[in-house]
This record gives C-alpha cells, structure tokens and sequence, in this order.
C-alpha cells in the first residue's frame, strides 16, 4: 500500500445494502484514502438475487454519496483480481458472527494463495447491527415486518414495491 | 486517519513473541506508516508472566529489527488510552480461532465505547500459525518438545533456559 | 403475561414433527397455561416440504392431543404477528447446537425490535434428542434407515410410505 | 408451576451486577409470578470475588427495588437444590455468547438429571449489553476506563472506590 | 475390528476429491489393512454434481493408485448400511472447522443407533488443508483462480475444461 | 501401525475417571490390541489435582479391569514422546464439545510436528456422556450432588470422602 493512495475494496452482494453494510463502508472510509464497494454480478454466478447488479448499485450508491471517497462498480471475477485490477491492496469486511468468521477464515487462506499481496482485514459489526443480514431482511419485508432501521429508506421503500403484499 | 501519518497498535503479552504474532506485526507494518507493538506491563494487571515486561520489550524488539517502522513500548493503562496517547487510530490483532473471535468481538464493543474513534482491526492468521499460541510454545518447552518452527530463534534458547530440564 | 392467562407460541415448520420437537413442546405446555404450536404455511414462503401444512398439522396435534392445553394452528405471518394475534406473550423454541443459537439470537433481536412485548424464550434440547432434526429424519428415512426412536410411530409410517424404496 | 404462584431462580455471582444481568432479572420478572435472585456465596467455593456476599446482595437489591416481584438471597448449595427449597420450577439465564451456551448446555443437563422436575430457561441478552461481562466490567474500572453505561452508578461507584488508581 | 482384516470407509461426494481428501485417505491407509473410499452416488440423491459419479470416481481412483490399500466404490445407500456390506468396522473423515463437528457429532449419533457396531473415527485436517473444500475449489476454478495446490493435476484439468471461461 | 501390533494410546489427568472417558477407552480397545491409558503426573505440570496420580491411576485400572487389552500409566513427558517411547502409533480422544475440538485441533497440529508418525484420532462423546466433564462431576460432588450415573461407583465414593460435606 502506498502511502500517497491507499485502496480498499468493500466486496459483497448487497442484495440488498443494510445499515450494517454502510456502518463497515463508512468506517472502511475513514481508514482509507478510497474505498470500492464492489458489488458481486450475480448473473454470471447464476444464483438469483431479488434485485439486479444495477438495482443493487444504484442503492449503495444512493446510500454512500455523502462520502466523498467511496466508490461502486460491479465485478465478475474473483475478489482479489478485481482488488489487482483496481490498484487496491486490501479488502475490507464485517464480521458479524462464528459462521463468518469459519467462511472468511477460509476465504482469506484462499485468497492469499492466489495473491499474497493482498490484505484481508476485518472489522467487528457494531453491536446495534451484528444482527442485520440482508436475507434477514428480505424476509422480514416479505412478511410487512418494519425495516425502518436494518435498511436505508430508499432501501425499505424498494423492497417493500418487490415484495410487499 | 490523517494520510501522511497512520499509525497502528498491535497490543499483547507477548509472553514470549511467536511467529505468529510477528507474521501480524509484518502484515501491518506493510499497511500502516508506523506501527507500535504494545507489550503489556504485567506487573500491574499481577498475572504471572514467565519473562518480564523488559524481558518480552527486548524480545519483540529483536524479531522486528528489520522492520523499519515498527517500534516496541509497554503499557499499563487501557488499550484504547495507549492508543490515543500515541496518535495510533487503529488497533490490529490476529485471529486464529472461534475463541478468539468472540473474546475479541466483546472487546471491541466495549472499546469502542471508551473511544468511538480508534478502530480495532482484524488480520486472519496465516494458516501455518493458527495453531500457535504463547501458553502451547511453553507448554512444548516444558516438556522438551522442539519450538523452532514457532518463535525466533532467540526466543526458543531464552525458553530453553528458563524452562528446560 | 398475565397470571390468568399465560400463553406460549412453539412455531416451527414440523416437516415432519420429531421427539425432539414433542420434548420441547411437552415442556412448554407445564411452564404455561395454553400452547399454540405455529406451523409455519410453507406454500406462502415458496419453499418446498415433504409434508404439506394440512398433513403437518395433523401429526403434530395426533402426537400432543394427551396435552390437554396444547393446540396446532398453521400461520403465514411473520412470528411475533402471529404471537400478538392470538395473546401469546412468549415463543419458545428448543436450543440443540451452536448453529441454531447463532440462528436463534439473530432472529431475537429482530424479533424484538418488531414487538418489544414479546419475549423469546429457549430451553436446552435433551441430551437424548439433541440430534435429531427433521431434515437428518428424512435423510435417514429415504435410505431405509430406522427412525422408530426419532418420531412419533404415526410419522414413522407416514415416512416410510412417502421416502420408501 | 402451578398457575397461583410461579416462582423463577435467576443464579449468579454478580460480582458485581451489570446491566445485562438487570435486563435479564427484569425480563424473568414479566414473566413470572416472583423471581428471586440467587447470589452465590462465594466463600463456600473458596474462589475470590472482588465484592463479598453481602455486598453483592445489597447492590442487587438496590439495581432491582423498583420490580416489586424480585427478592435476593444468598445460597451455598446446588443451584437446583436452591430452587427446590424455594419453590421455583424455573431458573432463568442470560445467553449471550457461544461460549455461554456450551457451557450451560452442559449444566442444564446435569441439574436435569438432579432435577428433573426443574426447568431450564434462557433469554438471549439484548444486543446492547451482549459484549457486558462483570469480569470485562472489572477490567475496565482497574484501568480507569467508563463503566456509566455497563452497570448501575452505585456499582460504578463502588468499583471506582476498590479498584480506581 | 478382527484384527486379521481391519477395513475403514472413507465415504464423501469427492466432487471432485481434494488435496484434504487425500491426505485424510493416506492417513486412514497407514491406520487400517483396507481402506474403502465410498463416493455418495448423487443421482440417488437428487442434488446436482459438477461430476457424475463414474468421474468422480475414476479421479480419486487416479489420485490414489500409488497406495495399495486403497480402494474406490459408489454406493447409494446409508452409509452405515455400506460399512455392514463391505465388512468395515470404521468410518473414517476429517474434520476441518466448527461447523463440520457439529454436522458430524450429529451424524455420528443418528448412525450409532442404527448401527452401534460401526465406529466413526475423525482425524484432524492438516493446517494446509484446512481450508480446502470442494465448493470452494469449484468456486475458484469457474473464475479462473489457480487450483494446482488444492486438487491433484488430473482434478485440476478436469475443473478447467468444464468450469473454465 | 504394524498389524501384528498396533497400540493406542488414552492420554489425560483423568481426575477423576468418568463414565465418558471410559466409554472412549473401551471404544479405543475395539479398534486396537492394546491400549495404554496415559494419566498426566500433574505433580511435574505443578497444577492442583483433587487426588494424587497413584490415586487415578488405582481408579482408572479399577474401572477398565474387565478389558483384557487395556493398561495404565503415568507420565511427565509430551505425549507424543511418551507415544512414541511405548510404540503407540496413536492417540485417541473423545470429542465432546466446540471448545473441546478447537483445542484438538490446536494440540494436533502442534505435535504432529513434533511427531508427524503418530497419528491423532477422535472418537464422538456418545450423547448421555457428552455433558460430563471432572470438573463438572467434582463441582456437584462439592455440593452434594448425585454423580452415581456419572462416574464409577467407585469413584462417587472416593469423591464423596473427598469433598463431601
């Protein structure tokens, strides 16, 4: 990482961003010079997300724009070739409980083979969010359950038109 | 986090340093422009180390010699009162295993409400120590067991000395 | 909760109703005056089950009808809506591994923040059950194996008939 | 628990009391007919606590004066022998972490062979003191660190005076 | 175990077999006079395999021809049920993380009361293996990542042909 | 492990023997011809045990004295040196718990480089002993408890002249 441009890449679903999403992208922001908040393109994984790659950008983005430091874009290879190709030399995330941390344990030792130059670094959940999981979420709203605080309100808004009865 | 000067803290026993806790020291010394290995006074918490605070200082001090930015001192104060007594906004532990992680998470709460603004960050363990821990070197000193591969090579004679039979 | 009327919510999908689940509702039904066990509707939430809700209900109210205070209702709501519906102050569920206590803790929280007035309350699953669950069930079942000691005789044969080979 | 008088066991050292144990003993006190706060005597178990018996006592029964169904006692006995002498079916606990619930999933199953007649029940901590230890508590005040928001002031008050520097 | 033939299963869906998986085969093959590696016939199973059973077994028999104690089936039915037809006392598995244990402290339990002649014995993944999985591996190689140091070369080629891009 | 002669070895303080260890040791004797149970001599590790090592000894050798292939010693040195010095090829535990297996896996990984020839291995606590654990057993012996299905009758007695009240 050098000094004068220090890069770090928030990589995630975000299907869609929650309140605990942006608490880990904030503080990311504050650690870093620039943050990428890289949202995965689930259409080549093939696995179905209730709302699209575009969708999901736009909400990060609409959520993120007082921080004049973070960026979003989509990928579609792994996380630690899209940190080489944007320059960044650690990815961030949230750890929320035991069964994150088994899978990003994981993760990181994967991820190092393929890039030893590449930090993984994690950040413990604010305890007023550890409990907020974006399928948590989705199901909460399927059922008029209120996600006035797990979510932004452009996020409540869209998931209440999606999946709202 | 001002850009021209990010300090970190990497605070612990370090009773005695293992290769472990100098795989983390190196990982951050890389992010981070200065880094300060935090080594705690025992004497005033009255735990029984097995080397002293000068002792475990001298130790660390040497393992880290070739790392140009990283500095070593004790402490007997709160983590988080060190930190901002040093200017250090983030704070960088390793975690090698589910006890880990949940004695950390707790941590980190409480330490966050005494400073909202120091950071605590988490390096996953390289796989090859992640099961090395101060208290199993000893215990393997103890009974002759051959520490090598687990602490420098100064460190296995001092435990050698003190602990062998 | 009041003393003239203490009512418990035991929600689940009973797909099929195991011994391990009989225990837990069992117990309920002597800590409280009237226990209403919720299945959960699945056709609402998409997913598939083996048994449909009709047939779920059934067998759980064959296995609990020498309860005189237990009832089975299906339910499509959300939980705690569920709960308020019907003047049940608590829901209680059986605690069997690690992975449901983090399941479990996540969906209190949220569960609270949706009602506040609702208490979730957990009991440890008997060592003889603690590892029976209604998936592993049907597992065993499809393969030929013996479930007589895991279910109710009537899910026994009803398994048999559906997975058989 | 016959429904004229349900009476509830809430165990601990409460060496000191802290606020998640108060949202814990609030909560069993919504619920119950009378809850009785069981401060185990330490002396008996020769292990050392920082407050004795009696003060314990006192700074629960202070923390819990406003909830007219709550008494303290000191016991010296099995948990469940405690409960039998005082009537209670239950005995209600806090879980806040993996490490709690293994742990007393392994105690809910030996008093159950004790006493099978005595139930078990836990309440998750509420996400603002799940990271509230009293042994975390008893750290942070050695070291000067702010415990307002952790425990009650006459607490903090009297942590200040046997372990501030 | 007679121990004039003293046979072990190593049973798992091996889609494709790993590095992990080998090195828990070698270890069972020093252990035992045969060892079984028993590859869960999927099509029995419903689920979806990368590979179909005949490959996924043709790459473990590859993988481990230079042992000669080993040997490599299909089967679609209980495992215990296998164990009983092939003569074996012993099923033999590793154990990398938390959420494996519980998985297999469960299984082990359903499987010891339909055949409590079987014994399941678990060695420890080697630290360079432990994050080795096989979803992780396909993950991996279906966006091109390098595979070489996780699965044998056939394995390898094999990912790269079906999954490449 | 030559066939004409493979030995097990059973190591821990075994203060006291319980039910659970003896299940694992009698388990361990299925699978091997000999097996050397190998109780700490705490006396060299300097902590506190409740009896002394000629006592657990005498206890365990009472308990197992119905299994032909079944011995017992003390030891002061590493395990796997003790292992090795009576040609046991293996080390055989139980696994009862989460916090159990990350030690394991920590203990394995330590002394497979200390002896990469001696293999451990690991048997499930069977489910009625899984909750029984010395020092759980000493604790209730302390109080007064039932340990009658918990330990040998020999031992409840030995624990009740001990420490009974």
């Amino acid at each position: 990482m050098t000094p004068d441009n220090r890069i770090a890449l928030c990589p995630g679903s975000y299907d869609p961003v929650t309140n605990g999403h942006l608490d880990v992208i904030a503080r990311a922001s504050v650690m870093f010079d620039r943050v990428i908040v890289a949202v995965v393109n689930q259409s080549v994984r093939k696995s179905t997300t209730l709302f699209n790659a575009e969708e999901r950008v736009a909400m990060v983005r609409n959520a993120t724009s007082s921080l004049g430091n973070v960026e979003v874009e989509t990928f579609s290879t792994l996380v630690v070739d899209f940190a080489r190709a944007k320059g960044a030399k650690a990815i961030v995330k949230g750890l929320r409980a035991i069964s994150d941390f088994e899978y990003e344990l994981e993760m990181t030792q994967l991820n190092r083979r393929q890039a030893p130059d590449i930090e993984s670094i994690y950040l413990m959940a604010s305890d007023k969010y550890s409990f907020v999981r974006s399928s948590g979420v989705k199901e909460l709203a399927t059922f008029g359950g209120d996600v006035q605080e797990l979510v932004p309100d452009e996020v409540a808004r869209a998931l209440k038109e999606r999946l709202g009865r």
